[in-house]
C-alpha cells in the first residue's frame, strides 16, 4: 500500500493534485494530525468513526487490527505471550520483509517517492510520506506491522506494508545469503576433494562393493552437486527479477502514468544492484506466482542433493566399531558421555531434517501457486513465506554443515585401506591376464573360504605372487587408460 | 533425559543405590551444588572441566549450548534479536512441548518419580529431582530449554527435556484443542445447514448448472466432511497412545525393571486422562515414527476437506455484482474502502493458505518418517514439529473460520431464487409428462432464445401454463420420491 | 450409467412405465434393434443423427468416442499401437474396474436390476438390461469401454460404465488383495523374528554403535510396523464402505424412490460380503472424495514403513566385504557376473522405488481431492486411479519382497558376533561395578588404542578377567531386569 | 549394457583383443551361436548352465527373466493377459525408451560402435554387435525387453538395454515433443489474446469484482505463463545434456580409454542434433539424478501454471445460466443430453487432473532423487519414468487442451458487457471529479438499492448524466494514463 497507494496517488494527482491529496490523505491523516496528549482520538473514514491510538500512523492498519480479528492468530511479533498460539512466531518472515522494506527500503521508499514526484506529486504530501517512510525505516512504528502470514487476502493487508517487495526479498535473499552459503559449502567440499585426492577406497553401488575410486573423487561428486545447485537457483532469477509494480490492482496499470513501471524497476535495480526489470506482462505477474514456485523447485532440487550428501557422510562415518568407519566426523557434542568415539552425526541429521522440510514447503508452495483465481493469486503470503523459509533454512543449514561438519571431516586412512584390500572387487584386474572364467573362479574361492584374492589366486595356481602384485594395482583402477 | 535418565537411574539404583546416585548426580549436581555469589563455577565430567553459569541446572544442556554451536541456528527462544536467523522462532513448538512437560508435567514428573521410587530410588535423590522438576514447571529455568527444532539427532538434546512427551503432546493437542476446534466448526456448519434447509438453489456439477438442491443440503455436505474429519484423526489415536517410555536407547528396556514401562504409561494415562499404554513393541516405537505420519495423513485429509469448503464458500460468495453471489460473507475488514459490497473472503483465503501449508508439512513429515535408520529415526524433532504445527495451524484456522466467517454467512435469497428460476435444468421435470424429446426441444428453444422454460414451453404449445406450474416444482426435486 | 441410469429409469418408471421405458431405451436401443448385416446404421437422439457400428451397445459411448476426441489420449486399452501416446496404457485401472463391474458385476448388475424391478421396472426392459450386463460381463463389449483415466469430467463418461463402483473397487482391492499381501509380509517378518530370536547383535542409533539387541527384536519392529500398517488401512474402510449410489446427480436422490439407496447398498454388501452401507450424506459423497484421500494417506504411511524396512535390510546386507554384512540376502539374479557375493538388494530397490511413487501418488490424490467444486469433485478418475495404483503397486511389491527377499534372508552369525564383541558399547555393563568414571576410562583407552574392552580393563587393573566375563554378558543387556 | 559393456569391451580390447572378445562374447554368444531347429539350447556362464530359447539375443536378459522373478511384476509390455497385475502396463515408458534406443538408436548404436572401433575393437565382434543393434532397432527382439520400471537396481537390468539413454530420452522428449506442445498452446493463447483485445470485462481479485481489463489482457497473462514455462524447462537442459557415458561403474571410467567419454558425447550430439556433452564430473552423474529432479521441478511449475489457466477458463465458462458465463467453450461431447448449453469443461477437467498427477510424480521423483547411496542412485528407473510420464502427460494434455478447448473458446460479448456495466467498480472513475467521499456515497447507494451507478449518481445529484458518461469510460481504465 505504501508502494501501490503512492503510485495511485501520484497518478491521480497529476491531472488533479487536489484529488491526489484527498486520496493520499487517507494514509497520511494520522501522521498529519497527530495530537499530543490523549491516548486515543476519533478518526472517521467511509466506514464511520473509529478510536485510533494517537501514535498510529495507519488508519487502515488500525482497523485491520482493532476492529476485527480476522487473522487466524492475533500475533504480535516475537513478543508473543505464553498464551499465544503456536504460530504467532510466524510473523518472523514478515519481519524480515519489513527489514527489506525498512532498512533498505528507507531509500527504496525515497526512490518511489522520487519517481512519483517526477510525475507531479504535491511536494507537501510527498514530504509527509517521506516522513512516514523514515519512521518505518527506523523501526519506530513496529507496532504497525502486526499481521501474520496467515492473514488473509494475498497479503493485501501486508501490501499496505510490502507488496512486490516479496520478489525483491526473494531475489535479495538468494543473492546475498543463499548462494553465498552454497558457495561456502561448495568451496569446502572442493577443498576436501583436493585433500583426499590420493586416498583410494572401495566404491559402492547398490550398497554393494564395487570398483575403487578415490575419496577425493567421491567428494568431487558432492562438490559438483552443490555447484550445479547454485546454477539451478540462479537460472530461476530472470523471472524473479520481474516486478509487478505499476500494474496496480488487476495488471492494467490503472491510475499510474506510462513509464512509471519501468522507472520504478530501474530505481529498484539501482538501489539493490540487481537487474530488476518491470514485468513484461503485469497480468501474469499478479495473477500467478509461478516465479516463486520455480525458485522453490530449484531449492527443492538442492535439498535433494544435500540430503544425498549428508546421508553418505553419516553412513561413511558410521561406527566407531560396527559401521563403515571410513570418515571421522568432528565431535561437536558428546554422542554418549560414556562411549568414546561415538560421534553422533548431528550436523547430517540437522541438514537432512531441513531438507525434508524444504521438500514439504515446496509442496505447499506448489499447491498455493496452483490455486489462484482470475486476476490475483491470494496465496502470496504463504507462498512467499514458504520460499523465504526454505531459502533461509537451507542456507543456514548449509553454512552450519560446512562449518561444523565438512570442514572437520577426517579420512580414516587405516580403515579405508583395510576395506579396500579385503574387497574382492579388485579381481577385475586379473581379467585381462587370466581370462574371465579364471578370474571368476579366484573370486569365488576367496569368497567361499573367506580369504584374500591373492591367497585364492596363488592357491589355484593361476598366477605368481609377483604377477598378482603387478596386476592388482588400485592406483590403476581410478581412471580411464591412455 | 528427565524421563529416560530417571528411568535408568532408578533401574540401576535398585541393585546399587550408589550407582544410581552417581548417575543421577550428573543431572542434579548443579541443583545440589548451586553456589551463591559468582557468575560461573567450574564443573567437570568425563569430558573435562567446563565453566558453568551458577544458575545452570543442566550440565549437558550447558555443554550443548556453550561449547559448540551445532544447532543450525543459535536460537534463544522468542527473544531473538533482530539479527537472529529467520528460523529462530522455530523454537516455539518446543516451547509448547515444554508447556506440556512443565505446566502439566510438573505432576507428570512427580508421577515418573513416584514410579521410580517404587523401584527403590533413593529418596534424597528423588527429592532433588522433584525440586528441579518443580523449577522447570514454574518456568524458572526457561533458559535451559534453548534448543531449536533443527537441532540434531532425533531430539536427543531435547530428549533431555522432553522425549516420549512428543506422543503425549500430539495426543493432547489432538484431544484438547484440534478436535474441539473441528467440533466447533462442525456445529456451526450443521447449524447453518438447518438454517438454510428451505432455501432451494441451483446445483452445480462440472461447474455447470445441474438439478436443484437446498442450500441446507449443500452445507450438510460440508458439515459431514468435517464430522468425518474428526473420525479420521480420532482413528489414528490408538497408535499415538502407545508410549516408547521404558524402551531406553534401542528398545530393549536395558537398565529398566520389568513392569516399569507399563506403570509409567498407566501413570501418564491417569494424569492426562487419555488411554495411554506402553508400546507393545518398543523397537517399532523408537525406530519408526509412523504414528506421526499416520496422524499427519489424517490432518492432510482434513485440509483437503476444508480447502474444498472454503473454496466453495468464496465462489458462492463472489460478487457483489459479477460473481455467483449466492452467499453474503461477513465483512470483517474492508475489501475496498470505496467499493461497498466488495467483501474479500479473507477467512477463506487464510484457511486455504493454511491447508496448502498443511499439505506441504505432511510431505515433510512423510519424507522424514521414511528416512530412519536401524534402531532410531532421528528426524523426530522435524516430524513432531511438523505435525504439531499442522494441528495448531489448522485447528486455529478452523476456529477463526467458524467465528469470523461461517457463523456470519447469510443467504442472498433474492439472488438464489433468481438463478434457480432462470436455470434450464428444471426442464427435467417436464420429462415424465411430455416425453424426453419434447422436453429437450423446450430447453433448446429457451437456451437459443434466452427465454425462460415456461415461455418456451408455452410457445411450443406442449403444455398449458397451469400444467407447467404443476410440473415444475423445485420443492419436489430435492429428494427421492415416495 | 449402467447403475445410475437404471436407477433413474426405475424411479421415473414407477409413476410412468412408459417414460421409464423411453429413458431406458436410450441405453438399450442398440441392443434391442441390433441389425444383422451392415457395418453401420443410423441412430438419432437429441443431438441429431449419428452412424453407429452395428455391434455397438451404447449410443453415448459411441458419441464420446466417434464424434470428438476429447480425451487427452485416444486410447484403446492395451492394444495400443506403437504410435500411441505413452499413457494409453493408463486405461489399465479402468480395465480392472470393468473387471469389477463385469466379472463380479454380472451378478451386481443383476442385483441392481432386481432392486429396480422391485420398484416396478418393466420386466421386458429389465430383461434387455440384464442381457447387456451379461454381455459386458463376458467381455463381448470390450470396445465399449475405451476411455482412459485422463478422460474428462469426474469419470462421467465412465460413470456410464462404472461409478460408485470405484468405492467398491477400492474396498475390494484393499480387502481381497492389499491386506492379504501385507499379512503375508507380516507373517514372514514375524517368522524371521522368531528364527532370529537368539542372535544378539549390536544396536545402532544415529547410525552409531549403541547397546545390543537381538536380530529377532529388530525384525519384530519391522513386523509390528507392517501389522500397524494393516490396522491403518483397515481403519479407513468405514468411510470407504459408504456408497453414493442413489444420490443421483447432485446428491438429492432426484428420480429415485425412497429406500432405493439403502437397498442397493444392502445388495452390494450381500454380493461382496463387505459391510457396504448407503452414504449417510450423499452430498458429501459426491462433492468430495475424502475417503480416497484418507485411504491414500494410510497407504502413504505404509510406504513410509516399508521404505524404512527395505532401507535397513539393504544396509544390513551391504557387503560382501566392505559393508555391514550382518544379513545375507537371497541371490535372485547376478549382481556381478565376476564378483561372487555381490548380491544387489534388488528387491529392496524395487520396493523403495514403489514407496517413492506411492508417496508421489498420494500428493496427486491430495491435490485432486482438494480441488472439487460445488456438488461434484471431477478429479475422481485420477484420484481413484491413483489410489488403486498405489494399492496394487505396494501390495504386489510387498508380496514380491516377502517371497524373493524376506523369506530367504539369512543371518551372518559370524559377522554379527564379531561386530558385537568388537563394540565398545558393552562398557555400560561395567558401570554398576566399577563406577561411571572408571568405565568411561576403560572405553577411552580401548578406543584410543584400538583394543577390546577386556584388554583395556585388564590393563587398567580395574577388573579381573573373571569379573569382566561375569559383568559383560550381552544376553543380559537385551531386556529390563527383574 | 549395450552401451557400457561395449565401452568396456573396446577398452579392454585394445591391449588384449582376446580379452575384449571374451568379455563381449558374453553378450554376443547367442547371436553368434544361434542354432536353427530346436526351441532351446543349453548355454553356460559363470553361474552354470541354463536353457535358453534359441531366438534369445541376451543371456543376461534371459536369466533375469527365466531364473527368477525378481521384478515386482512379470510384465510383458502391452500384451498383458487379463490376469496380469495392474501395473504391468508400466513397462510402457521403457518401450518408449526402447524406441529411443532403437528407432533412433540404431544409428546411435552404430555411433558407439564406431567410436569403439576407433579404439581398436575387433571388427568381427563389431559386426556382430552391429547386427544385434540392428535387430533391436527393427523390433525383432521385442521379447528381450521384458522388464518393467519397478525392476530392481537402478535400471541395471535395463542398463543392459538402455542406460544414459535416459538422459537422451528426456532431453529428446523435451525438445521434440514437450516444448512444441507448449509452443502450440502458447500460440493459441496468444492468438486468442489478440482476438479478444477489444473486449472490456470486469476484473476480479479475491474472487470479487475489481477494476476492468480486456479479455485479451487476461489471456495475455495465460500466454505469458506458458511462454515462461517453456523458458523454465529449457533452463534445465544444460544439466540434462551432460552424459555419464564413459564413467562406467563408479564414475572413474575404469576400462575405458581417455577421450572415449568426450567422443561418445560428441557422437550423440551429432546424431540427435542436441548439444550433449560428456558430464564434467562422472561421479555426480552416476551417484545423483539431480538433473531429473530439476527438470521435474520445471514441469511441476508448468503444471501449476496450467492448473490456474484451466481453472479460470472453466469458471469463466461456468453456466449456462447460473455461472459467470463470460466464455463459451467448445462442445466436444454432450454435458447433458436434455440440457442444451450445459457444456462440461471436460478439457479443463482432463488438464487439471493431469496437473495434479504431475505434481504427485514430482514428489515421487524428489523422494527417489534424495535416496541415493554412495556411487549410485538406484531409483533411476522410477525417477526417469516419473519425469518422462509427466512430460508426456502434460505435453499431450496441452495439445488436447489447445485443440479441443482454447482454439474454440468464444467470448460471450453480451454477458461480458452486462456484467461490466452492472459492476460498481467503475465508481473509481468518479473519484477525481466528485471526490472520494462522494464517490463512495454513490457506490453505497447503488449497492444498497440494487441500482446502477448512474442511477445512484443522478439521484444524489452529484453529477449530470452527461458528466457521468464522460467520466465512466471503461476504455480509459485498461491502462496507465499518458
Amino acid at each position: 500500500m505504501v508502494l501501490r497507494r503512492l503510485a495511485g496517488a501520484s497518478a491521480g494527482g497529476s491531472p488533479s493534485p487536489a484529488a491526489a491529496a484527498a486520496a493520499a490523505a487517507l494514509l497520511l491523516r494520522p501522521a498529519l494530525t497527530r495530537p499530543i496528549s490523549t491516548g486515543f482520538r476519533e478518526e472517521r473514514d467511509t466506514f464511520g468513526p473509529i478510536k485510533v491510538p494517537t501514535t498510529s500512523c495507519g488508519e487502515r492498519r488500525r482497523r485491520d487490527r482493532c476492529r476485527t480479528s480476522t487473522s487466524v492468530v492475533s500475533a504480535s511479533g516475537c513478543r508473543c505471550p505464553s498464551s499465544a498460539p503456536l504460530e504467532c512466531s510466524k510473523s518472523a518472515p514478515l519481519r524480515m520483509l519489513k527489514c527489506h522494506v525498512c532498512l533498505k527500503g528507507s531509500s527504496l521508499g525515497h526512490l518511489i517517492l522520487k519517481v512519483n514526484m517526477e510525475y507531479g506529486l504535491n511536494p507537501t504530501i510527498g514530504k509527509a510520506i517521506m516522513q512516514v517512510a523514515q519512521e518505518v525505516a527506523e523501526g519506530q512504528l513496529d507496532d504497525h506491522f502486526p499481521l501474520v502470514i496467515w492473514q488473509t487476502g494475498s497479503g493485501t493487508q501486508s501490501n499496505m506494508n510490502a507488496n512486490e517487495v516479496m520478489h525483491i526479498a526473494a531475489a535479495t535473499e538468494i543473492n546475498s545469503r543463499f548462494v553465498p552459503s552454497l558457495e561456502q559449502l561448495h568451496k569446502s567440499l572442493h577443498s576436501k576433494s583436493a585433500e583426499f585426492q590420493d586416498i583410494i577406497k572401495i566404491g559402492r553401488t547398490h550398497t554393494q562393493d564395487a570398483t575403487p575410486l578415490t575419496l577425493g573423487q567421491e567428494f568431487s561428486g558432492y562438490a559438483t552437486q552443490v555447484k550445479y545447485g547454485i546454477d539451478r537457483i540462479v537460472c530461476t532469477l530472470p523471472r524473479m527479477y520481474q516486478l509487478a509494480q505499476g500494474g496496480t490492482a488487476v495488471g492494467t496499470g490503472l491510475n499510474t502514468k506510462k513509464g512509471f513501471d519501468v522507472k520504478i524497476a530501474a530505481a529498484v535495480a539501482e538501489e539493490t544492484e540487481l537487474p530488476f526489470v518491470t514485468a513484461e506482462n503485469k497480468f501474469e505477474a499478479l495473477a500467478a506466482h509461478d516465479a516463486f514456485v520455480e525458485s522453490s523447485g530449484a531449492v527443492n532440487t538442492i535439498s535433494v542433493s544435500l540430503m544425498k550428501i549428508a546421508n553418505d557422510i553419516r553412513l561413511l562415518g558410521s561406527g566407531p566399531r560396527c559401521g563403515l568407519g571410513e570418515l571421522g566426523l568432528p565431535e561437536n557434542e558428546p554422542g554418549s558421555s560414556i562411549m568414546p568415539g561415538k560421534v553422533n552425526p548431528t550436523q547430517c541429521e540437522a541438514l537432512t531434517m531441513v531438507c525434508a522440510q524444504v521438500m514439504g514447503n515446496h509442496v505447499g508452495v506448489t499447491v498455493g501457486g496452483s490455486n489462484g483465481h482470475f486476476e490475483l493469486n491470494v496465496f502470496k503470503p504463504m507462498i512467499a513465506a514458504g520460499l523465504l523459509r526454505s531459502l533461509r533454512l537451507l542456507g543456514d543449514a548449509s553454512v552450519s554443515f560446512e562449518k561444523n561438519c565438512v570442514k572437520g571431516i577426517q579420512a580414516n586412512h587405516k580403515r579405508i585401506s583395510q576395506l579396500l584390500h579385503e574387497s574382492l572387487m579388485l579381481v577385475t584386474s586379473l581379467n585381462p591376464k587370466i581370462g574371465y572364467d579364471n578370474a571368476a573362479a579366484v573370486a569365488k574361492k576367496a569368497h567361499k573360504e573367506g580369504t584374500t584374492l591373492k591367497e585364492a589366486a596363488l592357491s589355484l595356481g593361476v598366477l605368481t605372487e609377483k604377477e598378482f602384485h603387478e596386476l592388482v594395482v588400485p592406483e590403476k583402477m581410478i581412471g580411464p587408460s591412455d
